[in-house]
């Protein structure tokens, strides 16, 4: 099904050459007052054809609310959001020829002969832009509830940013990240990282990485036992996210060699506020937010499209083949996939901040 | 909201000291017969009071089926499975008293004064009974479909079992593991691994640890793209299960430092079936399976109850104090805990088996 | 699917010669104190057993809590309600003769040879029980917020009671048709259409009827556009209820024989309330509440189960052939089915109450 | 929330005077082929601006299909059908007078100041375009399949067309009066309900009547028991359609007054499939269809805008006055409102064909 959310309700569609893509976001109070100009800047730092460790299509995913948005203002029904598509090439798509690594082969099972296989139709990272305008709307009314949602780039192969401070990381932080052209802390190991995106691209490589996000100002309370926990929610929206193999909250996989009495994190009282002196729970215990900052990872595998020669299979002859794509690809999907994981979150904490009691 | 699933749904309930746990299971055709004696054999692997690894709480864990069932056969109607608790001691838990690493401030902030907080209430890891019994039935029902979940401890503490080979990983292994007392592919390594149980237990500490799960069988086209994705429906599933913080699929962690070209799977054709010659994707591309086995791998934080003295805070008196947790408790709930994620992954591959197309 | 609501959530399991009947809700609040008593007293009111105008089979419909609920208050985590059925004779039941009415042809080809087909199984009115557990809950809720749910049997055969003031219902007149052994406004309609049940059941028939039901201090505001209109929702609860096959709100079916004028409900301001003249849109207005009183109207067919000779076939050997239904049945559903509307009716309306803007 | 549906789903959006309004239909499989002329057929049935009986605001209604939809064949993933507003004349429209019978006063207390008050905005009955679009989709999959959707306009004001056979109805009937530009079985009928129409805007009012629909060849077992029934999905969809106030399935309100003996269909077999010989339960039983034809009636009010003076509030100065609805109205809705309620009863009708087992 292609809706997310108990809140908000998300409906996503679209595919990377047709017409348009789009979404319908519903379960905003009337009233909110949204500044457009920042939701394109969100739009405009997911965006295609910006710079050579990018791909080269230009799109400029102006997004046209056709409801629920009047004079400035949220009306309170769904807002549908659509973005046109301006900028397809699709000679360079085979329809017989299965891309590794990409959902080619499962769509064809799925759908059959008539999927929409241009551009990888709607399995296409290009579909992450609905969900980034989704996430710009969140992002500004979280905001007006103190809530904050910001991402890095922690990893893009072996190089390593800086980790956000998982007791101390704040509001601030993450907006000044935010407007980074290539986010990370450390500006410096940002510029390794694309020094490595340029190396696998001039191998006709592509690389992966990991982006670290971190939700502050939730207040305690929020998720649910069981299958709405915050983790559940979370992971579920994150792993729509093309390319996302890997979800871990707080200390993550370093759990698994910690003991208890080091991996708790121990309670006090301040100013009158219950808090933890370490977050290896990522703000999260039960399934339900306990006030400090919410905090994750996501890995992003390396871009499936390169122009190296694979083995594959022609789904029409059932023979094996060789495969070399071409076409307009990214050497490395972890900077601009940083973006959408952190609007892709935004959405999702809306929907937990939304929840009841 | 208690409810998982789209073509079954499952509805969970209870509480560690209350009357009773249970789960009603909706959406089984009718005329599905199911082994009686199996499902207990299932509910006993994860049951407590079985050995020294683990809480001395004895329960019986015996599921009294209400509805659903006539004469060893599933009626296609709702499906309600009850346990009742036998043996609890509440004496040892303090209402104001925060356990660190639990949820007792999150369910006070969520619930207010009168939640259950007797043996961690809803939050109990007693509350997986009921998902387990879910899954020994799913399990029973995709087996017929020739589909099979099986689930090791990959790792405690330092210790690490081998790991499931990703293109080769068959039925048979699967249920041979399901067979053992510790479930573990090497039997050397399971038992480096009970001693840092014990060493930790002996510590008043406790150790955590990674499962390891594997589908197999599980035919190419299931899922959908976006917020129905394999991976986010499993993880969704899976994070419920308390303790659980991270969850990768396939490659996991590795597709981080990984190139395109290490990372695709190629294709290739054998016996008119299309197959990968790696298996990094976990058998899950663009959201859907291909036919290959689904992996993934589960963190299990140490169990947070330890006898070790913790700061905390007092929620009535707004203090701060300390705490030793006493009474029954897992040092380690990493082996019943792999029981329950495979049980979990049971029942989601079920709710994926029955999509429609 | 077995769930229901957006807000709060149900899930309901159970046949009616099957081990227990049930229903989970989930979403209540914690500490909301719950009198027991008044729970099991709107038990009693639906229960069968009672008298000579309904079914002679006895239960006492004792509703076990298994979860949720500790010290007389909710915990805020999901409430299991059970009721064992004591009182089957499962001997009166054919397996292969289809009962007119009945779902025995739809459940057969539904579920196939393995329904539980005994006293018709998951299809059997019995399976209100829980709904009026739910409603029995949900009642005492909403009265906390000052929401009063109340029904009267409105029509038995061709006697009519009177029917409510659509402005000027109010709490105090629920209540006490509430405490009524038959819930009728006038006694005296009441006696003759007591009557007119006898009857039927002398003819070896039976008779249906409607009930009226009135939802009195409903916030405006209440309910959504479209798909989740006050109307969408409370009759996809009501036609959950056997037998109900016709549900229409305040002026219902007279609308099509009304002109503009008349039907408009005309507004004016009192005491800084806005208010109408009239109620011919049953306090709805565009599917959300307008402040005045919610009313409808649900038809209950007369009762499938007669005495007398009926054409049928013989599933198994697919052959015309005639039925006699003996054993023990309501000659009339609707005095016990308008307790069952009216606490289904306020199982819906605390959904609604939820709505959250 | 503003989705429906089970097995597809539909997310609707969009204002009378907005930019635009649509729908995204979600879960039809791929390699589906869509006639786009009898889409655009359909449209223009429900289209205003045709006659003198409707409203003089003229509207193309050309739906745009954004995506799931390829060289006339679906994809499989979600269709986004997009109608532009291109006729609005909001002069008329005062923000602060609330109209009798329109949902101005409820928009206005549940979404506050900044709903979108022109036309309606999304309680026009202008956004039912985008569910007839869904419909027009769906009974062109539901004839692959054997299933036909038709209806026609049973009663307006005083004067009656005939009824559907319930048992002989069939596709034929049906396909021809959707052909008819004004939907009756009996045309000198519609004569004399056009004059009621046309006398009803000489008075500055406006007239109210009864939809009847059939949906033929649904094949038996589809639906599910309580929440899921046939009658709680069908009058889910139904409610959602502005104007409905009263759902009646079969016999309807007429069951009030009949014996069991009357009322049940009795079973019959024929040609190896079973009949009823009457149809009162409008082919479903336990809320599963038995394979006979589907019937139920939808009460539609008359319009509520009228010229006719009429006493309401301004809620702004929350003081008594008086409102004239000037600008273009139907006299009547009951002609296009038929062909909503068709086209909504296929939607619904294709999520029930969809049912799995």
């Amino acid at each position: 099904m292609n809706t997310f959310g108990r809140n908000i309700r998300l409906s996503i569609f679209g595919e990377s050459h047709g017409q348009g893509i789009g979404i319908v976001i519903d379960g905003l109070p009337g009233g909110i007052k949204l500044d457009i100009d920042r939701i394109e800047a969100e739009m405009k730092r997911r965006a295609p054809g910006r710079s050579n460790i990018s791909t080269s299509r230009k799109e400029a995913d102006k997004v046209e609310i056709l409801s629920g948005f009047v004079n400035g203002m949220t009306t309170g029904t769904p807002i549908a959001g659509v973005i046109r598509n301006t900028n397809t090439i699709s000679k360079h798509y085979d329809k017989d020829l299965m891309r590794p690594g990409h959902a080619d082969y499962t769509a064809y099972m799925k759908y059959g002969e008539n999927r929409d296989y241009r551009g990888g139709g709607h399995f296409s990272a290009r579909i992450t832009a609905p969900l980034v305008f989704a996430g710009a709307v969140a992002k500004q009314v979280l905001e007006k509830e103190g809530v904050f949602v910001g991402a890095h780039i922690l990893k893009i192969a072996d190089v390593a940013d800086s980790a956000f401070d998982p007791v101390n990381v704040a509001a601030d932080e993450l907006l000044n990240i935010s407007k980074k052209d290539f986010p990370v802390i450390d500006d410096e190991k940002g510029g390794l990282m694309k020094e490595r995106i340029l190396g696998a691209k001039n191998d006709k490589d592509s690389v992966g990485g990991i982006a670290e996000c971190a939700i502050v100002g939730m207040p305690p309370g929020k998720g649910e036992p069981f299958f709405g926990s915050v983790e559940s929610r979370l992971s579920a929206m994150l792993y729509s996210v093309p390319a996302v193999k890997a979800v871990m909250f707080g200390a993550g996989a370093d759990f698994a060699s910690m003991r208890g009495s080091e991996a708790n994190d121990e309670f006090y009282v301040e100013n009158g506020a219950v808090k933890t002196y370490t977050n290896n729970n990522g703000g999260i215990n039960g399934g339900i937010t306990n006030g400090m900052p919410v905090l994750f990872r996501a890995v992003l595998k390396p871009t499936p499209s390169i122009a190296k020669k694979q083995r594959t299979v022609d789904i029409e002859k059932m023979e094996n083949t060789e495969i070399e794509i071409h076409g307009r690809h990214d050497p490395c999907i972890v900077h601009r996939g940083t973006v959408v994981i952190e609007n892709a979150a935004a959405a999702a904490a809306l929907d937990l901040l939304y929840d009841k009691f």
